[in-house]
């Protein structure tokens, strides 16, 4: 049997950059990274941790130190939380740990929008040593990517992709161009 | 609001590796590609293609020339379809371009559990080039990863881990050992 909510909660999932200026309950934040955990990685090895930030003084910081395609939100409109996901080298090296915390980081955006809030995947660290610094982290593990969250405060639209797939804002609305199948996908053989 | 179905959507997705020998409809295999091609992507770039393969001898030597963790299937439990990953490695090199790819692979996990379908990420290709030359994959485009499908006949049990984390069977059931928020998780920062 088909679940059509699921597809359709896969499909609804955007990223989100403006936020309301409001805080998140740590019940959520925990529901995330509970079921986040449970993404798959090469060979089960799990090889990675998450902080949670939400302290003013923090948020601030890795809010002055990432870029944000797009645009980054005004200050008014910036995220009330953020996730750091820390990569463990060691235990997973080279790009299989990089695709296994790539599955973390896309459970917690699908975590989050399971909890109506709103994510963003950011990769783009400006100044990694001084958070690397603030935030503590072990020299064993690599500060891999930052997930922004919360309240949304805009609702990005998928429009067909053509030539260009920049997002662009038009009037205040971001359109998101996506590819379709008929671009994307072939059958039985590359033709 | 939280949504518990969604939660528990992601939570209870399992690696399958063991399959009812059965064809997948081939409705079913498009709306996995459909939902999935909603996957996020470092700028947005969709750095990937798909190809769909359903037919015996192409899925044949697939099988034959994978590596799968905790044993391969034997031919009579096999998957029934797979989904070649391809990586435009020129429109997103490097590690944004393979956490985009597997930000997919983690979408089609997801989109085959909204159809009730098993699959796994397969990572270890022993003839690579074997494959690309068969299925007639452009040179600039590489061969991510291939994701297996089918009717699940085993239903994995995850386990707390410790400190061996290797997926195990006994009796025929394989636990998968994972690690928790207590294990994975720091608050404000690591301490």
């Amino acid at each position: 049997m088909a679940n059509f909510e699921m597809h359709q909660f896969l499909i609804e999932r955007r990223s989100i950059r403006r936020f309301e200026h409001r805080p998140i309950p740590s019940d959520k934040l925990h529901r995330i990274v509970e079921t986040a955990l449970y993404a798959p990685s090469a060979g089960n090895t799990q090889p990675w941790y998450i902080i949670v930030v939400q302290d003013t003084g923090s948020c601030r910081l890795i809010y002055e130190n990432t870029l944000w395609l797009a645009g980054k939100p005004p200050y008014n409109e910036a995220p009330s939380a953020y996730l750091l996901v820390l990569w463990e080298k060691a235990r997973c090296p080279d790009w299989p740990g990089i695709a296994s915390c790539a599955a973390l980081c896309t459970y917690i955006l699908l975590a989050a929008h399971a909890e109506s809030l709103g994510a963003v995947w950011i990769g783009s660290i400006t100044n990694k040593d001084l958070l690397i610094h603030h935030f503590g982290i072990p020299k064993e593990l690599d500060l891999f990517s930052i997930i922004a969250l919360g309240y949304p405060n805009e609702s990005p639209k998928p429009v067909p992709a053509g030539e260009d797939y920049h997002p662009y804002r038009r009037d205040g609305q971001l359109f998101v161009p996506k590819y379709s199948v008929t671009d994307k996908v072939k059958f039985d053989r590359w033709q």
